[in-house]
């Protein structure tokens, strides 16, 4: 079994949007975080000042002033009921809840949908499978059958052929409970999932009374790229869940959309599962204001994005690309020999975070940090930091 | 199953210390608490603007202003750590952890404690037993055999004999797991659980290779009123649970403290049953600063309220009494005629929150909110909406 | 947990009706069992020849001598069905399936019945409460919530009140699955579960959708004391265990019986808790064969057992007493001064087993050996026995 | 999940021991079994009389006649403690442990090796992967990670290769329980795994803490091919499972050896999950007698099967042909064209039962029924159903 230590460094690097290139980027994010209004990040989902209990205390103040209803108890009540409202309109489902955390969101939706059925079929490269330390196995007796290795979409026909694969070639049937797509998919540079292929899933999924779960831990950001409202890539699903501090800046927890039927039967699993928390508004209050303007912000970001690349493709120092159908991680390519380490403490010192090269890349993910600045001058201060860099 | 609404209402009514006696109040919980710094509460744990999200934001932003590394990341480093450090410390164990939830706290200990072994012998009147949804039999697969049914107390006679009945009485043995003792005992009006026999339960137990689990939810109240400090107590058990939002002001979560090696296994399970965080700092926060005076403010609350009902039962109109062994919760008698509920609105409008009476006797709770004012004259607010509620 | 050594010794106990009272006897049951044509024992549920392998498979082979078709595959045709059959007509189900052991007949029963719900009510003294090494609990999840505690029946009023006291005294409800009612029960020397209380209780749980299981190992010994016809019992109830080797002769084996949406799921579960044999028609032939004269062969070994009593209690050396509401389980106390061993090696010497005395007491079953010889003369045996081994 | 049909339809395929290409020869397994000491099966592991009940019933007969001490209860004593002993002394292991299934030896040796840690290794045809019904994840919460899709062997780099994927791959240690091997390899038509292999990875595994559990349903084939020792393969593994009705005739049944630290936890599980039952000698006896001369047995067996194998290659209408590493399973072709059902039922008049073909091509199976004839006969006997059935 894991021992803290692992564990714990484990947590760390979790916090960081793409565990493998990034790992050695956890440094930074474990380092101080101090409070800069400026700071711009490439490699975390969205502002890390949200970390910083300074800026994120000041912000609840704010946001509590002469405010009124919005404690919770247990869950029930305050901002985190009007989360929850809030969460069912931009799903179109009838019900929503708030929980502690992503595992316990896509966990709890997989016990519930699946019943006594032990096959789920998901993406080798997803959260659930890779990610949650066999919970779904070891608490929740499901048989994960993986999809797709190394990829990020998987297609109706290959889907079909795992499920004709184990009804013809299992003797002893032991049932299909649900398929689950996670979109865009984090391991995969955060790749959207093909919604066409999704669809033709989410059809072939009702026609056999297959469950369908989506991940969504950053649906707003794979909509803000596709185009694809969350509320359509919603409808393709019985489940859906989405993270709090993701996209929304809260310092944790997760919502699960549903119908009334599934959302109905989670506070009995929270409680006994042990995450029935006193009060939750902390994170609830934080991402009910967050949402407000998140497809406008996201949407920013993206053009915001798309201009930046335009332009330090236009350069002679940086290349910048990304994979077929990806959202806003990119790779960063550096041209000619720089000191990488001076490279990155010279952009520090100007208030942008860079994560560390792996073979001459740079893992660069674009939030909305990005719309704190101009793309010209972020630019020239890159160019500047690569021209000191420079060892050859 | 439990639907949402039945356990909606159940979760409103477990922020109340007593179910059972105090399950008409929840209603005034729920109500939009309004910061009042001079609001005396005789129902609840504590100071009820704790729950009042503006007043804690408050807070928050004064103990975050200028300060640096609190910040944590999924329950590593900032001011959990140092919670978790404060906290072995206070009970003389190795290690300590943050979990979500009381529940977790307590489950997490059993299961550990007890591995392949499935009996645990507990109060029938613990919150273990009838307060955790059954998760100790659905969740763990754990045998819970309760002692000393509607009694806060059981002797180490009575657990022998219980011991001796299940070991001679069952051909098939599935093993002796944990003994688990809830001091105070909540649904028992705060009883303690008598020390002296505590401790040679303790001895009896090392001997026989049986764990000792301390539900201590309350336990600094306990030693408050005991006067057998909080390492002592814990100095007896391989595990104890405290909470952090009965008598520490935190919107939630719970400590376990423990040797290393049960410790170290927590965060996995944390883990697979989806309570493992971003960040949590907003709850091990404002435990750390109530965790500074918390001797001295509860020492103080209990000598207050001792004085305090000296004065009342030297009234005419008010008696106040309490159980043999108990804490801080007691029943207040009113005599003759009154209209209770006009006797409540009266106080309430002078900042004073009281339970509602069942049979002519309202369950208080002293907390520190008695500190808030001079005895007398809370007992003269109470005379004169005692003589505008008389009704004959 | 328990070790083998305990485990055996217990198992071989177990294999004695009245596991307590008996539990000196196994010995003698462990002694190599010698094939005796006219031995008459009275500590077993029935014919101790059953259990020798030369008279079992001498048996075998008669039942087999040209027959056809009674070959099953893994529990699937020949004389499983024909057994499944059978007892599907005898207690008037829809279907019945041959399980290996009681202890996964009960708890199949148990689990599929309760589905999600936690909460069993049961007699303390049942053999699923105290004699499945808490498999309900650690397997399936379950809180067995026992009544009656050192009794053989509870009453409606009784389980109203259990349920009530949980209904209105716990916050969470984990859910009423069902209550199970053991009938004769075992543990209180084969006591009948009162039939009028029986139907009330099953018309309560029928109004209120609580599943009802009737452990009823012995269901046969009941019926023909108490007149009540199996398939009467078994109207009561949703399901309905018996055994093959308490008054079917089999070397083990059990069968459930219940509506088909029940029973069509016990595969899955006997396949996946590992008790899925390859050929299971050793145990079913025996059973199907000795199930066609069931009825008047207990019905004779009552009237034998009632008339011998009466001869008995005309003795003056010995005394026969039974509880109220009994079965086949009785008390002989022997009048004067003897030496118990002596008694017990003489009757052994003219094929008669008695169990050892606890207390001046014989605990005494009646079983269909009884039927072998003439009561005057074993009465007679007996007391030539008595004279030899007299000690004053 | 699985209906009952489906699940007794599977359940009758799954005693042909290639289940998916021997799925049409299931019919006449299923059909009545008349006995005939003459008759060869080409399709089955053993002389299908031992499925006949008056054969079986018939060979028990003898074999208890006069004997003494045969007698189990629960398990303990008689000839199941007799049988356990041989096996510990075949495997040179400390203890071996009759239990009902080998789904239930397989499943209890990986749930008490791997302890808390849930990955488990194992090859993606093994019968614990795909014929268990997903008893190791739903009952035992294990996440089986499967090696060498669509083949019988892994080797130790690919094992180790496997497990860098997982601890390197995933943040969250969930912990590395055992290594599975199946050898033979049912559904790899009997292939053997490379014993060279399988110490190296004994080895690996003993080095860095794996336990490893050996599949050997049909070890004793696997040995007589090999040439290996049973008790060389054994020393590999931690635990040893050995089928009781592959090769030694019994009814059911199966073996698990291993350290007695591990063998003495298996009776507690046994009881917990259903399967203790009360007798069990019927299965143990025929195993314990068919073991004695089962080395020479299948050694004369595969050395006739090699002769045979020899004849039908020279003969113009048949041929032979096996898998690299194989056992007593191959492939018969049959020259030009035939009325296969025709040459089935000539052979069938003659005692001679063959599987169905599939593409021109019979699996066959080579078992001791082979020793029953002489070999020039058999293929004279072929050649004449040949001639009579051919179609141009």
């Amino acid at each position: 079994m894991s021992n803290r230590r692992t564990f714990l460094k484990g947590a760390a690097i979790a916090a960081v949007p793409l565990m493998l290139d990034f790992r050695r980027t956890a440094t930074s994010l474990l380092s101080p975080v101090v409070y800069n209004a400026d700071e711009i990040n490439f490699f975390f989902d969205g502002d890390r000042n949200y970390t910083d209990p300074e800026f994120y205390s000041k912000k609840l103040a704010e946001l509590t002033k002469g405010a009124k209803d919005q404690a919770d108890f247990y869950g029930q009540g305050g901002s985190v009921s009007a989360l929850e409202q809030a969460f069912a309109g931009i799903t179109g489902k009838e019900k929503a809840i708030f929980v502690p955390s992503g595992t316990m969101a896509n966990q709890l939706a997989l016990k519930i949908l699946s019943g006594n059925n032990t096959k789920i079929f998901i993406q080798e490269t997803s959260h659930i499978f890779r990610d949650e330390a066999d919970a779904a196995q070891s608490v929740h007796g499901k048989r994960l059958i993986p999809l797709a290795k190394g990829l990020g979409n998987f297609t109706l026909e290959e889907l079909k052929e795992s499920i004709d694969y184990h009804n013809q070639g299992e003797v002893f049937k032991s049932g299909i409970g649900v398929i689950s797509i996670e979109n865009p998919v984090r391991r995969m540079d955060g790749q959207l999932f093909n919604f066409d292929e999704m669809k033709k899933i989410s059809a072939y999924c009702k026609e056999h009374g297959y469950k369908l779960h989506l991940d969504g831990a950053r649906l707003h950001i794979a909509s803000s790229y596709s185009g694809i409202p969350v509320k359509d890539y919603a409808a393709c699903f019985d489940t859906v869940y989405i993270s709090l501090y993701k996209y929304l800046g809260s310092a944790g927890g997760a919502i699960l959309c549903g119908d009334a039927t599934v959302i109905d039967q989670i506070p009995h699993w929270i409680k006994v599962y042990g995450g029935n928390m006193f009060q939750n508004w902390p994170y609830a209050l934080m991402a009910l204001q967050n949402l407000k303007d998140i497809e406008k912000r996201l949407s920013d970001t993206r053009q915001k994005g798309e201009e930046f690349t335009a332009l330090i493709n236009q350069s002679d120092e940086f290349q910048i690309s990304k994979i077929t159908g990806g959202t806003n991680v990119c790779d960063l390519t550096i041209r000619g020999s720089i000191d990488f380490k001076k490279f990155n403490d010279l952009l520090r010192e100007k208030g942008i975070l860079m994560g560390r090269p792996a073979k001459g890349t740079i893992k660069t993910l674009i939030n909305e940090t990005i719309l704190k600045r101009d793309g010209l001058e972020l630019l020239k201060t890159m160019k500047e930091a690569y021209n000191k860099a420079k060892t050859a």
